[in-house]
């Protein structure tokens, strides 16, 4: 239900930069067409009409963006975790992917991820479908009812993936994608979609020269995937000789950053020549650091990346990463990156929790424009977190009380609520 | 409630060793006087009179041991995780272990932990108190209701700590000691005492020594921590420069391994000597990832120690360590080895689930004795879990489903029984 305007009251926190938090103990804010008005410490006298909820001791942040997920691998999150990714792909990912071409199978399983998906704290995510159509469609039409925002792509993979995966010729999955565009055009309010080359081993020249043209034809955005394993990154360069680094194979085609705008999964083991390819750009990096212990990736460098000014959000990849949830995701963003200080490089400090925080609110939020702020002018996407089952003899201030509801949201933590773009999603 | 002998029936899981899951769907798990009689596909004729508990489909895995855990900074899990070991000690630590001294914090304090330590998966638990023998005591007293079997510790340290923490001296450390001992004695059923030097830096020579006659006076386990943090590491061998290294000084006061059953947290930088001397004694090593990540101390090389036939198992390390869930755990530690593998080492090959499954049961419960499987004489300790919160479409079998709840516990698991010493606790 959307309701014009209204107030959430309680203990208010949100990351205005990278590097401050601002708190608002028993605060207001104020909601008018799904956009904020602002954070005020008493009600301001033309507001005074609107409908408050009063929350009461309960914490009030921005919604978390996950900028990076698989929906069709949610069904064996937590399975097969004992190989590296090209491995890991083969036996488990592309078997398991093959399956959404039976509608009933995928209207099962994507029902499922889109319950979920809907009681987690995510607000908004970018999603990765299948190379089915049919399956995306329904999975677009899932992900719309929960009222969370999402954009989701239909995968694009005409080379290098199994004979039940992968695409017969880029021509039928250029067709496809057109088609699909065709058909969800202004379909849907929550979800929209984006252009998906799996990534570059699994697309031919042809391919990816056509999704770039589809691009600049929708003004579409673009994800996929990029440095997160040694051996892909050698593939890569055996498969598209002539480039200069990973990224510069989508660059090439015109998915990478620019007037495209481009979110990259990973990117652990980018040289120096991509990072500054990406900080040109302006390409996403979405960290997931859970998928990146999971499949033995690596660290990915963030502290270096958020120093050189590139735009970093929080994915969990899903079922890379086995945990929905994104409070999760920064924890463990913080846990690497401590590791990647003592074990890799001492120059690079660990993240703060206010870091992390604003990973997971405004710097994925920014992907879709303004959000993930409780700042005024933002899509107005929060979350009500209770905290009263995390049991203390410490009286906590509400900062405090946010840092441990990263690390305990799972032991002890509940979502008492959850609106996004100014709709509640719970 | 301790029934004599009693069946439970499901899908019965347990490592036999750390590279082997013994699988018996839909069996009979048999108890006689709180002690495992066999794991049966079909019960035989002389038990078909016992009753039996039927968990249906859902799965049934020894109890998890937590090898290090601090009781006292419950309070504090999740916060202040952006330091090292010696500023958080001085920061975070030592002032919350100061409140003891008032045993109304105490109770209030210890009611909260035994209670949520009873709902979670943790059958045994290797446990710090505080200085106080008041408070330990009622530590004692709270953690035996719940029927966990634990060892528990006074702490000792009589110097390089807060005015406030610090006991006395030496021999007030000792005399106290003593008096809790004397006073403990015989009292508890699932509750024992164990030797408690904080760590090398807060105990002076002469209270390690005093500490070393008490162990052979009253044959008493010994719990400590060893070469967790760099800067720790260096402190030692100032303040002990006669030490071949950090584990010799607990070595040279007989507080480390041989008649003296002893476990050491951390472990992550050992020398060659520290190993050598470990695996001669027979020490436990507790491996607690978790903590070893939050305060940055690095990656314990746990299949080296595994190769080099140690004893090894897992804690959580409170508050260290924010979560109190030995799944987790078990997880963290399968995550760091592969950093570990992927940053440090690529001679040493991550954990398998199978491995981190054996140390978090029978690895981690050999220090109670026969304790963490289902072999016929091991102690009676059993999980009951219900993964139908974990929905997917897929049909999978019990080792998968276990994998499965190691990484997905706090999300979508449920503690369905527990049973500790043949009594059932939940």
């Amino acid at each position: 239900m959307r309701e014009d305007a209204f107030v959430l009251k309680g203990n208010i926190c949100y990351a205005d930069t990278k590097d401050h938090l601002t708190v608002m103990d028993q605060g207001y804010l104020v909601c008018c067409q799904g956009i904020i008005r602002g954070v005020y410490p008493v009600l301001p006298e033309e507001y005074k009409s609107l409908p408050v909820t009063d929350y009461q001791d309960l914490l009030i942040v921005p919604g978390m963006t996950d900028l990076h997920i698989h929906a069709p691998q949610y069904p064996f999150r937590g399975l097969g975790m004992g190989l590296e990714l090209l491995e890991w792909l083969n036996t488990h990912t592309f078997p398991e992917e093959s399956r959404y071409k039976e509608l009933d199978y995928a209207r099962e399983a994507y029902r499922i991820f889109a319950e979920d998906l809907k009681k987690s704290a995510t607000t908004r995510a970018v999603v990765f479908g299948t190379v089915h159509v049919p399956a995306t469609r329904y999975l677009m039409e899932e992900l719309e009812r929960t009222g969370v925002i999402t954009y989701v792509g239909k995968v694009n993979m005409d080379q290098n993936s199994t004979d039940e995966l992968r695409e017969k010729d880029a021509e039928t999955s250029l067709a496809d994608t057109a088609a699909w565009l065709a058909d969800t055009a202004g379909r849907y309010q929550n979800t929209r979609p984006i252009l998906t080359p799996r990534f570059a081993p699994t697309c031919s020249g042809p391919l990816m020269e056509g999704l770039g043209k589809l691009q600049r034809e929708y003004q579409l955005p673009v994800q996929s995937h990029l440095s997160e394993n040694l051996s892909e990154i050698a593939w890569v360069k055996e498969l598209f000789p002539w480039s200069s680094c990973y990224g510069d194979v989508y660059g090439h085609y015109g998915l990478f950053g620019g007037q495209a705008r481009t979110v990259m999964a990973h990117c652990v083991h980018s040289s120096d020549l991509e990072v500054e390819l990406m900080k040109k750009n302006g390409v996403y990096v979405a960290h997931c650091p859970q998928s990146n212990i999971n499949l033995s990736s690596g660290i990915a460098p963030i502290r270096r990346y958020l120093e050189e000014g590139l735009r970093v959000g929080l994915g969990t990849d899903m079922a890379g990463g086995a945990n929905l949830s994104m409070f999760r995701c920064m924890a463990d963003a913080i846990g690497v990156s401590k590791l990647y200080w003592r074990l890799a490089d001492q120059t690079r400090k660990p993240l703060a929790m206010e870091e992390a925080f604003y990973l997971a609110t405004k710097g994925g939020g920014s992907f879709f424009g303004k959000a993930g702020s409780f700042e005024e002018g933002y899509e107005m996407d929060a979350l009500v977190l209770d905290d009263s089952g995390i049991r203390s003899t410490r009286a906590l201030g509400t900062k405090e009380r946010l840092e441990r509801y990263i690390y305990l949201a799972e032991e002890g933590g509940r979502l008492a609520g959850k609106y996004a773009a100014g709709r509640k999603v719970i």
